[in-house]
C-alpha cells in the first residue's frame, strides 16, 4: 500500500501534571474534517454542551474517589446517549439500514478487557462490555451471541426506532446514492467516543465506543473493540481510547504502541502519542486521533485531521474543551 | 486477577540463521497439555506426517520464490484441512452444535492485514482472510456479513456435516455434561494452527486459524484473528502466530509485544518471544506458545506448556518436527 497522507495537519493538547494525589479524565467524540466554517453557533453549542456534561459528570466521579473504570464507563455512557455523536443512540445506518455497534474497556491495574462488536439493540454497548469483562470470562464477543449475553445479564435492550436520528437516515440515502462506505459523514467525520481517566489510587481505564461506518456492509469491526488497537490501559503506561480510520489503527496496534513506545522506548506521553498520531499512521495512510493519559496524569489529545471533539479535566485545574485544531 | 502460573514448564527451540538469500519457514497445531503418555503411537505419527506434509509444502513454496504470503496460506490450509487440528475441518463444536472458526493474516511487508471471525461454513477460513485483507477495504469481518463477502468472492463453502468428526463431537457431550467450555480437549490443549515465514525477497507473513472452544457461547472471539493479539508480521522485526488461552493472548497483545520488544527495546527474537511466554503471559494466569520468525531468518517456537505441535525448515539446513517439550 502506497503511503499516502491525506491529512497532514497536526494538533496536539499537552497537559503536564505534577501534584500527588493527581487524577484526570480526557474524553472525546470523534475526529476528522470538522471545520468551524461548516458548524452552526447552534450546533457547535450543542457539541460543547454535551461534552462539558460528559467531562464534568466523569470528573465528579474521581473527586469522590470513583474508580477510573467508572469514570470512563459514565462518560462513555453519556455521549452514547447524545444523538450528536456516532455511538449508542447516534449510531449510523449499515447497509441493510441496520445498526451495528461497537465497544471496549480496558482496566489498567489487572489488564482485565471486556469487548463487544456487532450490537443491534444494546442501549449503551460500553456497559456490555464492561460486563463481558467482569462476568463473562471472556474479552471479546460479537452479534448475536454477545446481545444473548446481554440478556443473561438483564441488560436493557432497545428497539430500533431508539437508534433512528433522521440526520444519520440521511446520510445513508447519500452514501447509497453515491455507492460508498463513509466514515460517519460524506466529510470523513469519525464519530467514535472514548475516554480515560487516572484515578485516585493510581489506576488507570480506557473506554470506546463507536456506530461503525454508514453504509457499511459484511459485518464490518473497525478499531474501537479491539484491545491494543482502539483501546488500551496498563497502569505502568498509559491509557488510550482512538478515533479515526480504524483498519488503519488496527494495523499500526495504536492504543497498545502508544503503551510500547513509553514503556520500551522511554518516550514520554505525549511523544510516544505524536509518534503514533503524526507519523505511523499517515505511514501507511491513517487520519484521525487519540486521548491518552498517563500513569503520572498527563493528558494528551493528538489529531492529524482538522478537528476532534475533546475534553479534558484534572485536578490541578486544567479544564479544556476543545472542537476544531 | 490473581497472577496464577498455572504452567510452569518451559520450553523453547532456537534457531539461528547466518546465510544472505536466507528464506524459512514455522508451523504449528496448537501447545497445550499434549503428554506422550497420552499419545498412542499411531495417533503421534499421524500428527507428524501432516505437520511434515504442511512444512514440506510450504518450504517447497519459498524455494521456488513464490511470496512468504503464498506460504503462510498454502501451510495453514493444509492444517485447516487436516482433522487432527481445531481449525477448518477439525473444528470444535459451540454449545448449539455449530462451528464458529476464525482466522487472520499479515503481510510484513505493507501492514495489510485481513481477519475473519465466528463463521460456519467456511471450508478455508484463512483464505477469506486473505480475500478481506485484499478485497475488501477492510481489515475485520464477522459472522454472517463475511460469509456474504465469502459468497461476494465465490469462495466455496460446505454443508455443516463437512466440519463433523466424531471426536470433536464427543468432546461437546463431555463438555455439556461438565457444564463448561473446553479450550478444545478436556485437558487443555489449544489446538489453533498457524504458519510464519520469511521468502527470498526478505517479506515476513503470519497467518493463525482456529476453531475456538468447545461448548463455546454468546459469540466469543479469541486472539486468533485479532492483529497483534494472535497475529502480526512487520518486515522491521518479526512475523508472530499465537496459540493458547486466547483472552490473554489478547490482554497482552502477545504478537505484536513480541515485535514491539524487538524494534523498541532491541531484543533478539528469541528474548523477546521468551518475555511474552515465559513472563507476560504467565503474570496474568496465561499459557501457550508462539512461533515467530525474524527479518534475517532467525525461528522461535516458545510454549510454557507441556507440549506444542510444531515444525520449521530453514535454506540453511535446519529441519525439525516436534510435538512434546
Amino acid at each position: 500500500m502506497n503511503s499516502i497522507v491525506k491529512h497532514i495537519a497536526i494538533a496536539c493538547t499537552f497537559v503536564a501534571m505534577s501534584d500527588t494525589k493527581r487524577y484526570a479524565i480526557a474524553i472525546h467524540g470523534g475526529a476528522g474534517t470538522i471545520l468551524k466554517s461548516s458548524m452552526t453557533p447552534k450546533l457547535e453549542k450543542a457539541y460543547q454542551q454535551i461534552l462539558e456534561k460528559a467531562i464534568q459528570r466523569g470528573y465528579k466521579l474521581l473527586e469522590k474517589k470513583a474508580s477510573a473504570l467508572d469514570a470512563v464507563e459514565t462518560a462513555v455512557k453519556l455521549l452514547e446517549d447524545a444523538p450528536l455523536f456516532n455511538a449508542g443512540r447516534g449510531s449510523v445506518f449499515t447497509a441493510n439500514g441496520k445498526h451495528e455497534m461497537d465497544a471496549s474497556i480496558m482496566d489498567g491495574k489487572t489488564l482485565d478487557a471486556g469487548a463487544v462488536a456487532l450490537l443491534q439493540k444494546i442501549k449503551n454497548p460500553i456497559e456490555l462490555a464492561r460486563m463481558v469483562m467482569e462476568h463473562s470470562g471472556h474479552v471479546f464477543l460479537a452479534g448475536k451471541g454477545a446481545e444473548d449475553f446481554a440478556s443473561k445479564m438483564g441488560l436493557k435492550k432497545m428497539e430500533a426506532s431508539y437508534f433512528y436520528t433522521e440526520a444519520r437516515y440521511k446520510q445513508l440515502q447519500l452514501a447509497k446514492k453515491a455507492d460508498k462506505v463513509l466514515m460517519d459523514h460524506t466529510d470523513r467525520k469519525f464519530g467514535t467516543v472514548g475516554a480515560v481517566a487516572l484515578d485516585q489510587f493510581g489506576n488507570l481505564a480506557a473506554a470506546t465506543s463507536t456506530g461503525g461506518m454508514t453504509n457499511k456492509k459484511f459485518g464490518r469491526i473497525g478499531d474501537s473493540p479491539m484491545i491494543g488497537c482502539g483501546t488500551y490501559a496498563n497502569n505502568n503506561s498509559c491509557a488510550v481510547s482512538c478515533t479515526g480510520s480504524g483498519e488503519y489503527f488496527i494495523r499500526v496496534n495504536a492504543a497498545f504502541h502508544v503503551s510500547a513506545l513509553m514503556q520500551y522506548k522511554k518516550y514520554s506521553l505525549e511523544k510516544a502519542c505524536r509518534e503514533v498520531v503524526d507519523h505511523l499512521l499517515p505511514s501507511i495512510g491513517g487520519d484521525g486521533g487519540l486521548i491518552a493519559i498517563d500513569h503520572a496524569g498527563n493528558i494528551s489529545m493528538c489529531f492529524n485531521t482538522e478537528g476532534m471533539y475533546r475534553a479534558c479535566k484534572s485536578s490541578v485545574g486544567d479544564y479544556s474543551i476543545g472542537i476544531y485544531k
